[in-house]
């Protein structure tokens, strides 16, 4: 099986590595970071910097193919070569997955029409304008398109579909190897659970990247 | 403040990368990626480079210096310019960090030696050879040394740091961007969890890193 994961500057580190490192462990699974450009593409924060040496143009049929959010996704919203590419892989794919707003570059390359699917809970409206029916669940199955919620739901999204791919067994044996039993020490992990102050801190955060609605 | 997280060839990426997103976002923090020398250094499963622009010798007083572990971890265990950077960084330090196998780099290096800590459930005998209590807690605080379970073990514990270093509303709200409110499609991540077999299907696939107890 080969997975493919799309990296572009701007991209948050998270969204692809939680993903990544359950997929990575599956059997007989190639995983190839791909970007439009070789070289290397850095991320949000900006001190972080993975080498890329396989281009999209590369890869014509992997079996997944997965798209990470982050600030760098507003550049990656008009029509171009990714775009062209996510159609036509998505075509032959076994499945199609984005972490945060990742769901919204594949709604904007058209493939997630008419589909339900989820992405960060700040830029859940934008999924609307692009045809799709946003959810609130964390991880959202629709067709073979498998969307995550906000940056570490990639990690439950990925576990989900390694058990859709190889079976149970395999996911939980990932799972206890990568020893995913969550203990976060607060819970203020989506807007029901954290404390209001924590909600206007975040929105506050990241009202530049997503304007008040 | 200053992070300085440790790279080294054959690290596993979610044990530095799950850190890294909630430390990244503390407000006045940098963060370097530092290894014994500059370049590319790659992951365990061999499809992940990061580019290393600062080695050890470039950082001299980090508040943070957190080490991740991997199936390079064995090759860092002998005594050398690791070793000697974590002994001196950790006299300064506010916080000397670990996430997995890489607290057996810390145990080597002898700066947890009388301390409790935790490391992979698979390697937690190892700990004893270092004068290091083991413990079976996902976080362990003692002193100014943190120390994770697991691989994704490393977010719980950086969310608590977060909180011991910025406070309680700060570490809150990076949970609440990064979205950290875990859904685990199954119930296998820890011994205590996971279905027998999945027990011994991960310990046999771990028996060459970690041979049998």
């Amino acid at each position: 099986m080969q997975v493919a994961i799309v990296l572009y500057p701007g991209f948050t580190s998270l969204d692809v590595i939680g993903p990544y490192e359950v997929l990575g462990r599956l059997p007989d699974t190639e995983v190839v970071f791909v970007a439009e450009q070789p070289g290397l593409v850095r991320n949000d924060l900006k001190s972080l910097s993975i080498n890329v040496v396989t281009t999209i143009a590369d890869v014509t049929e992997p079996d997944v193919v997965l798209v990470g959010g982050g600030p760098g996704q507003p550049a990656q919203m008009s029509d171009g070569e990714l775009h062209e590419w996510l159609r036509t892989v998505d075509r032959t794919s076994a499945w199609t997955a984005s972490v945060c707003t990742g769901s919204l570059i594949l709604a904007a390359a058209g493939v997630l029409n008419g589909r339900q699917a989820t992405t960060h809970w700040a830029a859940m409206e934008q999924l609307v304008e692009f045809g799709v029916t946003p959810s609130k669940q964390r991880v959202v199955i629709d067709g073979h398109y498998a969307t995550a919620a906000g940056v570490s739901a990639g990690i439950d999204m990925a576990l989900a579909l390694a058990g859709l791919i190889a079976g149970d067994d395999v996911a939980q044996t990932v799972q206890l190897i990568i020893e995913y039993a969550p203990e976060p020490p607060y819970h203020a992990g989506s807007l029901e659970s954290a404390p209001a102050a924590v909600v206007e801190s975040a929105t506050n955060k990241l009202s530049a990247r997503f304007p008040a609605r």
